[in-house]
C-alpha cells in the first residue's frame, strides 16, 4: 500500500509531520486512557520475530510500571535502515528475538517519572520533541570502558531496537521505535531537538549520522584533504557531506545506483564514480588518479559493506594516507590483500570504526541544526505507516530508497 | 672458511675490532698510496651482480675525484642483513646492478674534502669513528616530502648499498659498505659514534634498529601496554627490546627458531612462543589470551615478512588496539582477512611502516650508547672477511645467525 | 613520638606490615563485634576540622547500614601527602569539613554486601588485599564526561578523603583512609594488589603515581627524549622515574632539598640540579644547556606547585617541545611570562594536567608490581600510628620526609 | 594621494589588475632592455632602511647574473602587511637593512634560467602567473629540521622581504616583492596560481593565510567545535574563516574596530564582540558564556599581538580545550597569568604557532581557489603604487585598511 505522502514528496511529508504533532498540544495528547485512577496507553508496535515474521501488535499498557527516572515518548518518526534489513535476515549475533525494531527515532515526551534531565542538565518536560541515544548501559566500570577507553566495545551495552527483547505486556518492554510509544529507561541519554530543526530533517541524518561522524572523526580531515568515499548509502552519503563540511579540498564518491549518486551530487561532492558503469576496479583507480592529478586520496572512507572494497580502498590511498573502514558491520566474508604493496610500502594508517558514542550523536544533532538547509529532502523520500513496515524494509533492501521512515499514529496506509 | 673470531666469540671479536683500528692512529692510516703528488687508495670490494654472482674486486682509485663536501671512510664493520639476501635473489625492484652491497656500516674518516660537519654541526675530522644515514637525496622539494610529509616515500631517495650503482673506476662509485673504503657524497648525514659505544655494539643494532624504532614510534607504546611482536629476526628482536625500554607492561615475542628466541629472552621479554612448536595459529591465540588474562595486545608489531602473519596479528590485537606492519618489505603474496571481525568490529588501528628517516637513525645511535650493556654480544655472533661474504649471506638466509658482519682490512679468512 | 619502625628502616616496616596483616587470617579478623545477632566494628579515625584541628575519634558502628554492593576494608596503610597539608590549612575549595583525610590507602576486605567484583570482573573476597580509586561518582552522564571527555573535570566527582564529609555515627561515613576501617560505596573501583606487590611498596607510589603517570602520558615520552622534571617531591620523583622507564634518553631533575635529590638519583636519573645551591634561574638554564649540549628538553614536566616555575620551565623547553604543568594544584598566585619568546616563537605545546582517572591508577598498580625492585624503600621512610597524624603531616610539610604512611591497628606510638 | 582604484572598489581593482597583465602577452613583456647582445631590466623598488626611511630606487640590472635554476618574476601584486609595519619600526631581530620589503606577492614568470619546475614537478614557463614560498633555505640538514622536525625554527631559514639584504647592483638582490621584478633563487618553491584564481583574490589571503592555516591545523578543529578567535586583523579573520570551513559549530570573533568586525561577519561568523565597546574582559567572558550556553570555547585562537590577550584567551577555553597562540610575533612584553586556574585546573592544551611551512602555503592557495566566491573583495580594499608605499603602511598601521596591496608597473600615484 502506497504512502499517502505521495511517493516521496517532501513538502507533503512535512505537512503530515506537522499535522501529527497536533500543534504541540500535550494536554490533549492522544493515546492516554484513564481508568480506575490509573493511566494506560494503547500501543501499536511491530514485533520482529527470529524467522523474519513481522507482527503488528496492539496492547494496552499501564504507566504504573514505569521506573523512577524513566520517560515515555509518543513516537513522531522512526527510522528503517540497513541494520533493520540485517535483523530481518538474522545476520546479527545475539539478538533476543522478538524485538521491536527501530533504533533511531524522534518523539514527544508523553510522561516522565520524577525529574528527568537531558544531557545538558535541563529538565525534560512533557511535550518536548526529543531524540535519544539508542545505546543503553555502557558500563563505565569495565577495563574496556575505563582502561582501554573503547566504550563502543563495552560488553554491557545494549541497543534499543536491536539487542533489547520486546516484552508485550509491560510498558518497560517498548524498547524500539517501530511503536507508537517508546520507553526510555532511567539514564537514557536524551537530547531535545533544537526548535529550528524539524524532526523529518533530523531523521534524514538518522542512524547513519553518528556512524559517519565517528568515521570522519577517525579520518581527521584537514583543510584541503582529498577524500574518497566508497559507498553511496546513507553512511557513505553522510561521510561525504561531513568531509565536505570539514574543509576537504576534494570529495569523490564511488557507489551506485545512479539515483543515489545524483543525491550525493546534490550535496556538492566534486565527483562521483558509478560502479555499475565503471565495473573494473583498475579503471576506477585510473579515474581517481586522473581526478586527483595522480595524488590519490589523503583519506579514503569505506562505507560499502562489501569485503572486496577494502583492497580497492587501500589502492586509492596515497602513501601515508588514512583509510577508515566503517562499512563492514556484518560478516560478508574475507578479502584478499597484498600487505607489501597496500600496507607496508604505502605506509598507510587503516582505522576500523565500530559504533558511535554519545559525542557523535550529540554533535550529529548539532550538525543537522546548523546545516538544515542542505538538500536533506532528497534523502528522506518516503514515510510509511507501521503497517507498511515490510514494504519499507523492502524498499531499503532493494536500494529503491535512500532512507525510509515510519510514522506511527498516522492515518497513512 | 670459518671466521677466525672463533665461531661467535664476542670477546674475540672485540679484540679484532680493536686491533683493526690500529689504536686510532690516523696518521699512518693504511691504504693510502701517494704517487706523483696525487693520492690513491687500494680498495677491495664486493660487486653483487644481477645474476647473484658476487665478485671480489680490487682497484686503485684516485682521491682527486672526490667532490667538495664529500668524505671517504675506511670501513670498520659492514652489515650483512636480510635485505642483502633479497638483493642476492633479485627480489627488490629497480636495483641498478652491479652494486656494492652493505647499507649500514661504520668507518673511520680517512679523507674529507673541504670542511664537513656532522648533523649536530660539529666538524668531522680525520680519524673520527662515524656512521651515516644510508638514504641519500631525500629531496625536500616534492609534494611527498613537503605536503604529505612522507619523506620515506620520496621518489628521489637513493640508498647506499641498495639503489646506487657501483662504478669501479671512480672513487665516487664506492657507495656500499662491503668495501674497504666507502664514499660519502656531499650532504650525507654523518653521525660520530659516541666514545663509549664500541662499533661492534652499534652494529648489533645495525640496519634493523632505525626500522624497529620507527615501528615502535608508530606503535606509540604507553607505560604498561601489552606488546606482542611477531617475528624474532633482527627487527622483531629490536622491536621487542625497544618496547620493553618504552615501558611496556608485558612483551611477548612469537617466532622461531629456538636459538633466536633464547636471545630474545636474554633481553628480558616476558614470554616467547615458538611457531615451530605451536604450529596452529588458533593455539597461539589461546596462549596469548592466557598470558594476557584474556586482554590480548594493546599493540602488536608484525616483523615477519610473511603475509599470513597479518591475519594472525590482527586477531592478537585487543579491541581498539594498534597493529604495526613493518615486516612486509618484499612481495610475498596476498593474505586473506575478514574485515568485519578483524578491522571494523575490532576498531583497531593498523599502521604500515616503511623505511626510516634520519631521526630514527640518530636516536638509534643514542639508544645503543645508552643501553650498551644489554646482551648485544648474543646478537652479533660472527664476523667475516669480505671474501666470506657469500658464506655470511648463507648464514643469514638459513637463520643460522642473527646478524653477520663483514670486516674489510681484516686478515680473517 | 618516634615511630617504632626505627626512623625509616624499610626492613623494620615490612616486618610490622606483615605483623599487622595477621598472616592473612580473615576468619579471626580483629575488630568485629557481635552482639544481639548484629555485627559492629570499633573504629578509630582522625577527623580533620576546618580550623585545622585533628580529632582522634572512636566509635562503634553497625555493619547493617552498609549498602548492597559496598565493601568495608580493614585499613592496612594510609598515605599522608601534600594534599593533606593543603587540607589542614584550608587551601582547597569546597571541602565539607570535618572529613576523614587520606585519599589513598590499602586494606584487607573485611565485609562485602552481596557480590562485588573488581574492575577486571573478578569477585572481591574477604581477606583480599586491595586498593581502590579515590574518585567516586564520575557521572558519565554530563557533557563534560560524554562530549568533552574530560572526566577528571566532571562536576559530580567526589574524592574519598577530600570532598566526602565524615559522618561519625554511620559506617557509610568512613570515607577516608585515616581510619581503621574504610567504607567503599557501591561501584567504587577496586583493584586487588598483585600477590607479588607488598602494600608498603605500592604505597611508595601512592597518590603521586596516577598523577605522575597522567603527566607522563600527556608528555608522550618517545624513545631518547630529553626530559626535564621541575620538582623533587613525590610527583616530581615519580614523573622522573616514569620518564626513565618510558625510554627517555636523558632525565634531569631540578629540585631540593639535597636529601630528596639523593633519592631521585638512586632511581637512576642522569643529573639533578639543586635549586638551593644554584639559585639563579638563568644559571640553571645554562646548566641545562650544558647537560643537553644546547638542545634543552624535548619535554619538561612541572611538579613544583610554585607559579614562578612555569616561566622557567618554558625556557628549558626546546623549540617545538612539550611542557606539562601538573604541579599547580592550589592557587599560589600568578606568574609573569613573555608569550612572544616563551610560547609563540618557541612553538611549544603546554599541557595542563588535572587529576587522574582510573586508567592511570590501574596502570600505576601494574607499574609498581613490575618495577617493585626499584629503591622504593628510600621513598617511604616512616610509618606512623593514627595518633601521630599531626607529626606525620608536619614531616611532610617541612620536607623532612618524602612520604609518610599511617598504620591504623598498629601498636605504634 | 588616493589610489585610482577609487577607494577600495573591488571591481575597479580587478580592472586594473587585468590591465596590468597585458593580456598575458609574454612575448612583448614590458621592462626588457636588450643591448649589445645582453638583456637587462629596468627595475623600480623600495629600499627600507634601518632608520625607517623608504627609498624608491631605480636600477638597470643584467639578467646574465641570474643563477642556473633561478626565476625572474615581473611583479603583479605585492602585499603590505603588519610585518612590514614591524620592519619599519625595527621591531624584528636580525634584519639586514636595507631590505626590499614584501614577503608575499604574485608575478608573471619573466625569465627562467634552465629548466625550472614547480613543486608538483611541472615546468615553470614564461608568462605563468605564480606565487612562491617566501622562506628560503630551510636546511633539511640540522637537528631542528631532521630530529625535532621543527622546520619553521631552522636556524638557516631566510625569508624573502624580511631577512634577505637588498643588493642594488645585482639582479640576485631583488629579494622582496616591493619591486617591479622579483628574483627567485634556485630551489625557491614555486606554485602556479590556478587559472580560476585571480591574483587579487589570492592576495586577499596573502601572508596571513598560511599563518592562519597553520594555527587552525594546530587547533585541530573537529566538526561542531565552538571556536573563539581573538583578534580581527588578517590572521584573526582568516583563522575564523578557516575554522568555519573546517566544520566548527560556532565561531565567535573578539576584536576591533567595528569596520573590521563587519567584514568578519560578512564571512559568516556566528558572533563578534567589539573590544572597544565591551572593554571589560570579565564582561566579555560573560558574553561568551552566554553565547556558548556556558560551555566556552573548545578552541580559542589568539591572533592579537597583545600579551594581555593570552590570559583572557585561556579564560575563554573550556576545561580540556585547546588554545593556540599565533599572534605574538614580536616582543610586546609580559603577561601575568594564574597557572593554577588557567592551566593546571583547566587541563588545557596551549600551542604556540610559529611561522608556516610549504604545506600551509600550498594548501592556502588551494583554499583560495576552492573558496574564491567568499567576500574577499571586502578584505583587499586598496591598491597602491610603489610610490605610495608609506601611505599603504600607514593605513595598515592605523587599522584603516584590512590589507593593502602594491602594484608595481601601475600608473597609480
Amino acid at each position: 500500500m502506497e504512502s499517502k505522502t505521495g511517493g516521496g514528496d517532501w513538502e507533503g511529508m512535512e505537512g503530515i509531520v506537522r499535522a501529527g504533532t497536533g500543534g504541540g498540544d500535550c494536554q490533549g495528547m492522544e493515546g492516554i486512557v484513564r481508568s480506575g485512577g490509573r493511566e494506560w496507553v494503547d500501543n501499536e508496535c511491530i514485533l520482529m520475530h527470529k524467522d523474519g515474521n513481522l507482527e503488528l501488535k496492539n496492547s494496552r499498557l499501564g504507566l504504573a510500571q514505569m521506573e523512577e527516572g524513566s520517560v515515555l515518548l509518543r513516537t513522531e518518526l522512526a527510522e528503517v535502515c540497513g541494520t533493520d534489513v540485517h535483523l530481518l535476515h538474522g545476520r546479527l549475533d545475539l539478538v533476543p528475538y522478538p524485538i521491536i525494531p527501530g533504533h533511531v527515532g524522534v518523539g514527544r515526551v508523553h510522561t516522565t517519572i520524577g525529574p528527568v534531565c537531558d544531557v545538558a542538565g535541563v529538565p525534560v518536560l512533557k511535550g518536548d520533541m526529543v531524540t535519544f541515544l539508542d545505546v543503553l548501559d555502557t558500563c563505565n566500570s569495565c577495563l574496556t570502558c575505563l582502561v582501554d577507553k573503547q566504550t563502543t566495545r563495552c560488553p554491557q551495552r545494549r541497543v534499543i531496537g536491536i539487542t533489547c527483547p520486546a516484552r508485550d505486556s509491560d510498558i518497560k518492554g517498548l524498547l524500539g521505535c517501530w511503536s507508537s510509544f517508546i520507553y526510555l529507561p532511567p539514564k537514557t541519554k536524551i537530547i531535545r531537538l533544537p526548535d529550528a530543526l524539524p524532526p523529518s530533517v533530523f531523521m534524514a541524518g538518522g542512524c547513519g549520522l553518528p556512524t559517519a561522524l565517528h568515521a570522519v572523526d577517525r579520518a581527521n580531515v584537514k583543510l584541503m584533504d582529498r577524500v574518497i568515499v566508497q559507498g553511496s548509502g546513507p553512511v557513505g552519503l553522510l561521510a561525504a557531506v561531513l568531509a565536505l563540511q570539514s574543509g576537504a579540498g576534494q570529495v569523490i564518491v564511488i557507489g551506485a545506483p545512479a539515483h543515489r549518486l545524483q543525491v550525493v551530487e546534490a550535496f556538492g561532492v566534486d565527483a562521483t564514480i558509478n560502479i555499475q558503469e565503471i565495473t573494473d576496479p583498475s579503471e576506477r583507480l585510473r579515474l581517481v588518479e586522473e581526478l586527483t592529478v595522480g595524488r590519490l586520496g589523503d583519506i579514503v572512507i569505506e562505507a560499502t559493506g562489501r569485503p572486496e572494497a577494502v583492497g580497492e580502498g587501500l589502492s586509492l590511498c596515497r602513501n601515508g594516507g588514512t583509510y577508515v573502514v566503517v562499512g563492514q558491520y556484518t560478516d560478508n566474508g574475507d578479502v584478499s590483500i597484498n600487505p607489501h604493496y597496500l600496507i607496508n610500502r604505502k605506509h598507510v594508517v587503516i582505522k576500523g570504526c565500530w559504533g558511535s558514542d554519545f559525542s557523535h550523536f550529540y554533535r550529529g544533532v548539532q550538525f543537522m541544526a546548523r546545516h538544515k538547509n542542505l538538500p536533506w529532502h532528497q534523502v528522506v523520500s518516503k514515510v510509511f505507516s507501521l503497517k507498511e513496515a515490510r514494504k519499507a524494509l523492502s524498499c531499503i533492501e532493494n536500494l529503491e530508497l535512500f532512507k525510509a521512515l515510519l510514522k506511527p499514529h498516522s492515518s497513512l496506509g
